[in-house]
């Protein structure tokens, strides 16, 4: 299309969108689903989906198969999903509870810990310990699973584990229940799902469910002209307030921001609600009367949580909502979705599920829509790259740096 | 598929079909969509479209999205309809008003004539005059409005408005309002459906309805063979008497061909219908009460008006229909039909709907046909080039020899 | 994907499967098509197809579209089924009887053994000789229909023909009718199709209604351990008695295999059936009362017939079930399967058609759903080739012999 794609990352002007092919081209998926998808850590699902022995949850990210196992000694174990033998698909379903993993075709037989235990008709010599499912690096942070393709994984997921437990934990992930969960084929490439993810830029014009709770001043913004700063200034001070009164009783809140300077990148921050409120929800109060863990404030804003490449998560009091992102085609992408409550709460008793899942459910289509406008551009000849607002765009920004830096780092290996 | 397809072109055999890529290849429909729709002179729509200030117009061809405004002086702009920040799409529909072009996502707005009027979040220094949106050329001949994508659009427009608007103007396009407009997804590359224009070599076998109307020995017949020259002689006769008689009434009639021999490729002729019709209809009658423009005699044979390389029009005493056609991928194309009336016409008093467009929605779907077998064929191992008919398919080989040279002529730019 | 495809069959590692883009590359798909079905006799139907003067069976094998037609002096023909003038396909159905072969868009006009006899508006000089359609080779062996799209075919087509009649000859296929037709898209490469075919190793697995009538022991069967040499050894005896019990009258049986040594690779055994059965039927006895040719005995088991690259058949002494497989996309094959019965048999009377395609209907449906296990698999970054075991899968080892054989010496030509 426009020669080498490999020479783009070195050419991407910085403060700019992205040229189209990073948009729109097949060559350009391959290279994601190779060095972004198939190096970093990738964000698959919460513990609560494989609770129990045998538990097992699938993911197809391009051509990577992948089965999260639960053993028996609740360790957590990651493969891909395909039989050494004649290469057949192992598991179909999303979520299945297996005693042994055994291959549809032949009946080629796996342990959860993907070790080789049966494979009929192979002759004397054959060695089983060579052909064990293939690993896949797996890790849970406070309850969000990981995985990661590269022989090696990069080693700086220790120091966000570190940073975040504090975090995370009060929230208490491993004893919450899916309440819902939902997915979406977004029609436009994968990054531009995650550009719309990381501004409010576009909040007030395309979220009034959203803007209900959410402060439009937060995930970076940053004022200009003398009537945004007064506003920014009230927020700003309400957030240190707020900041110090959570850390007070043991929930970490201050920002931390390693977007774009670590490999495994990310950005966290506790942000209060609007009209004092509680919960991301269509009246600002709890969805659930049964609050996450040991909590026992309700008003304890929303946790942000956002990880390179792929994922971003509110935590609130009552629920927490995880989103992640898989490429399908250079033009589509899979956005799920999924509603976390107490694991002993009960649907119309403690939290409606309609109401749980109104504002998300409302703002996922609302952003799909935009990016699906978005991708119906940046397709065409007319398109060039734009710049971004320093105020409010900031965070686009540096997913785009950090694409671009792995993306670079990549092909240099 | 068979090496550098941009070599086709170079070993065009002449008198004979296009070699199979030209109708298959996806490359080469990037081609056509560069060097030809991305440098001609292309049809898109007439001016009754967009007839009040406001009026927008898309139309996507391929990669190129364009929009055609009516501003409050009632000038043309046209733009390529993508936002100058993100790259979102701008206006969605093929009709619609707008006071001011406002991008969806972040709201930048723009004026009718394209001015970058107001972005958000910009910061001091933020040039707007330098954002505007990227103008598209557009020109009027006479009500049909044709656009150019090249940043120096071919000269030799002006010669082929001078020529053609004594032809055109007695139908009074600009009074004309939309009767009725079909689009067709035609099984097959887009020259296919051009190619099948371009001769009226299978309308005894295919059309029944056009064939009560339209004579076969029009649109570049050449007789052989003592009966053939004897009927087309008599043909001659009675278009010579009918082009001295329309002419004297200041309707221009005779014959302009600059198929092959233009940039901006064209031909005309005036030419008699069948039984003494009127217009192409299934009774050869007129279909609307109410003549075009200042008319007054409702036999004035069919006027055809063809363009390179997209485009072709009939042209009765009481109604107009123009055809567009536009790449889709290498193997589909869509024929866009537009049938125009007086602006006065009254549906179900003047004219009936069903009546005006049954020849060529038949017609249509015919021809559509057609070209799914034709581009069935031309796919299979089995296809090669085959002879035109020098009597017949004069004018498709002068469609190739303009559509190779116009390539060629690309290619070494 | 992985550089230059042309390299991939000298790399093949012996007894593994074949490297994923086998399965899932265009770039293979077009090497298929040109090299394997380009140039091989790839079996198409049978003759009670075109039983009659003028009947035309179309096939579609990528970009090859045949038409094979029985003329007036009962020959067979064939042909690629496109016109010589502007490329339309010729014959749209896939069954069909005619005098001529008129193209539907200016009506060239064909004889049944493709010479032009009619082309309108030709000049003088035209030259209808070279204008005929494009031959391709076809051979009935006792009634089943092979072509050839190469200018030279493979000679050994003889030896095979010379070889199987003895087999085929007994089940009169020529006397047959068509009682039920049945395609299925398989979500896999044709290879995937094939190299399911060629073992039972699945059967025990995945065909509960097959495996009524079918002995896991045949197919190329060998056994391991003490247990499995046992009851191999008693089934190779009831093998052994059979074949002569069968031979003896005039039915030949034992078991020829060239599937790996010859350009027109090919294997045949007649094999016993399950519980003394008489055909592969869910209670193991005949569908058909009336039994094909001038057999009297029903107890004549099933003989197998499998040809490289793309078809197999099974014929008892009542009916005879063909199968014949075309790659549609890399990722997609048709499986085309036919039942065929003595042409005197009425149904309801003599058979009844589901009684007759039980077995393989739901069979197919099963080796449908196991290739798409397969393909699923294979495209994931996750396969690696893995190894066949020689005791039961040594027939999927000489299909892959062959096919890199052929495709190796196609791109050494």
């Amino acid at each position: 299309m426009m020669g080498d794609v490999r020479a783009l990352p070195a050419r991407r002007k910085v403060g700019y969108t992205l040229e189209a092919p990073f948009y729109t081209d097949p060559e350009i998926l391959k290279l994601d689903l190779d060095l972004i998808f198939g190096r970093h850590w990738i964000f698959v699902g919460v513990e609560p989906e494989i609770a129990e022995p045998g538990d097992c949850l699938t993911v197809d990210i391009g051509p990577h198969a992948i089965v999260v196992t639960r053993d028996d000694d609740m360790a957590l174990n990651a493969f891909h999903n395909v039989c050494r033998h004649r290469g057949a698909r192992l598991i179909e379903e999303r979520h299945s509870n297996v005693g042994r993993v055994v291959c549809p075709y032949h009946q080629w037989t796996y342990g959860l810990d993907g070790a080789l235990l049966f494979a009929g008709h192979m002759p004397k010599g054959f060695d089983k310990s060579c052909h064990g499912l293939k690993t896949v690096h797996v890790r849970s942070l406070a309850g969000l699973i990981f995985v990661c393709l590269a022989d090696e994984p990069p080693a700086d997921f220790a120091a966000m584990e570190q940073a975040m437990t504090p975090y995370l934990a009060p929230h208490d992930i491993a004893h919450c229940k899916v309440a819902h969960s939902e997915d979406i084929i977004e029609p436009g490439n994968w990054k531009l799902t995650m550009e719309n993810n990381r501004e409010c830029y576009h909040c007030s014009g395309a979220h009034p469910e959203l803007t209900k709770s959410i402060f439009a001043e937060g995930f970076g913004f940053k004022p200009v002209g003398a009537a945004a700063e007064a506003s920014a200034a009230r927020f700003h001070a309400l957030v240190d307030t707020l900041h110090g009164e959570w850390e007070n009783i043991g929930v970490a809140s201050r920002e931390i921001d390693h977007l774009a300077d670590c490999v495994t990148g990310y950005r966290t921050e506790r942000l209060p609600l609007e009209d004092a409120g509680e919960s991301e929800t269509l009246d600002t109060r709890v969805a659930c009367r049964k609050l996450l863990g040991g909590l026992t404030q309700k008003r304890l804003g929303a946790l942000s949580f956002w990880t390179q490449p792929n994922s971003w998560h509110h935590f609130m009091s009552d629920h927490i909502v995880t989103f992640a992102v898989f490429p399908i085609t250079a033009e589509t992408a899979l956005l799920r979705t999924t509603w976390l409550v107490h694991q002993d709460a009960v649907e119309g008793i403690d939290y409606e599920k309609d109401n749980l899942i109104a504002v998300w459910h409302a703002t996922n289509a609302q952003d799909s829509s935009l990016v699906g406008k978005a991708s119906d551009g940046v397709r065409t000849s007319g398109y060039q790259p734009g710049p971004y607002s320093p105020d409010t765009e900031g965070l686009v920004e540096k997913f785009c740096v950090w694409y671009v830096d792995r993306l670079k780092a990549g092909l240099a290996a």
